[in-house]
């Protein structure tokens, strides 16, 4: 049955590396994706952290999710792609986390499964 | 155990589109959702697609998320309908996943499982 | 192989008891959290609900959707906690839900696993 499932790769990431973590997908030839606006904290709650040149002492910061459905083979270059392409080395630069998904269907076609990626 | 467990319904489509979606839901018994703003891109990715009667050669392009949990005994027929109505004929009209969930609780309540949702 | 998986979960809350949440996960030492706004119904769609001191007959009202990794070794008490600080009493309080995931990744170090919590 290997290859025949899917995964859901989420990411919250800062949003300076939308547009890296954009083109290492599209680079590797991932279809699609899915991004939407977030707030979030991790380690240093209560510590600044570096936004847009400015230091916050504000408990949350402005992060982006990605979401990207994928075929479960390519989850691992997938995983990298993101984690490398997010980081910047300083704190704050996110967490990337992987589900599995029962079905995906195209809404114009249909399809299902594999195909509908 | 069938019917024991609970499964979530997602889907990103066209703005327009979540009226349909919501009385599809309505119409079914479906009680609650949840929905967000977010962008993304499919296949196309790069070429234009039509939004609001405007032609965009822009990547992202806004789209509503609609997430619904319900009982797994429905799944296939929550699927289908959000598929239908979420239904344009025209590229773009979305994505469609399902995914396991381990425990629903009802926050006012404190009822778990089925009787959550 | 107990604690050695990771969990997710998600709540979708009154915007007035985010605090609260943020307070109780906190206290009991978890790590981060990731908040967005979302706007939902639930079982009295289409009745009145109380929001900011107006009533409305709206259907969609403003929530937050509230999401945290965690240890699974934890699930229980953050679920409890979770459920107890959005809880006002009245209709809307909100569902929590718990689904699993198969890898977390912590973007700066990359490191994974229960270490990138
Ligand atoms: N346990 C968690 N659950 C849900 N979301 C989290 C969690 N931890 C972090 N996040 C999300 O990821 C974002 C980035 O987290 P962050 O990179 O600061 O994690 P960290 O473990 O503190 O790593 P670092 O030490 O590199 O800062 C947060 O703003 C939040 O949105
Ligand atoms: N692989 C994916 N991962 C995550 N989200 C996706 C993915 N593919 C599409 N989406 C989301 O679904 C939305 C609609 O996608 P779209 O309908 O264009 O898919 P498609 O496969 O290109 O189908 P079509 O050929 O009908 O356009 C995108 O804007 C994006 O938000
Ligand atoms: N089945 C569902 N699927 C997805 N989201 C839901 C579902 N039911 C409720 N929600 C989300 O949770 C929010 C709060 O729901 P709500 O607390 O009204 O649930 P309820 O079952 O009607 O409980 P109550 O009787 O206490 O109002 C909704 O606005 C919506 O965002
Ligand atoms: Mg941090
Ligand atoms: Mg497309
Ligand atoms: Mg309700």
């Amino acid at each position: 049955m290997e290859g025949l499932s899917m995964k859901l790769v989420t990411a919250v990431i800062k949003p300076h590396q939308l547009d890296a973590v954009k083109e290492a997908l599209h680079a590797m030839g991932v279809a699609g994706m899915t991004v939407s606006e977030v707030q979030g904290y991790g380690r240093q709650k209560g510590h600044t952290e570096v936004y847009r040149g400015a230091e916050y002492t504000v408990e949350f910061l402005p992060k982006i999710r990605v979401e990207v459905l994928i075929d479960e083979i390519d989850v691992e270059k997938v995983v990298d792609a993101v984690v490398s392409a997010s980081r910047t080395g300083k704190i704050g630069d996110g967490k990337v986390w992987v589900s599995s998904v029962d079905e995906v269907i195209r809404v114009r076609t249909g399809e299902r499964g594999l195909d509908a990626l």
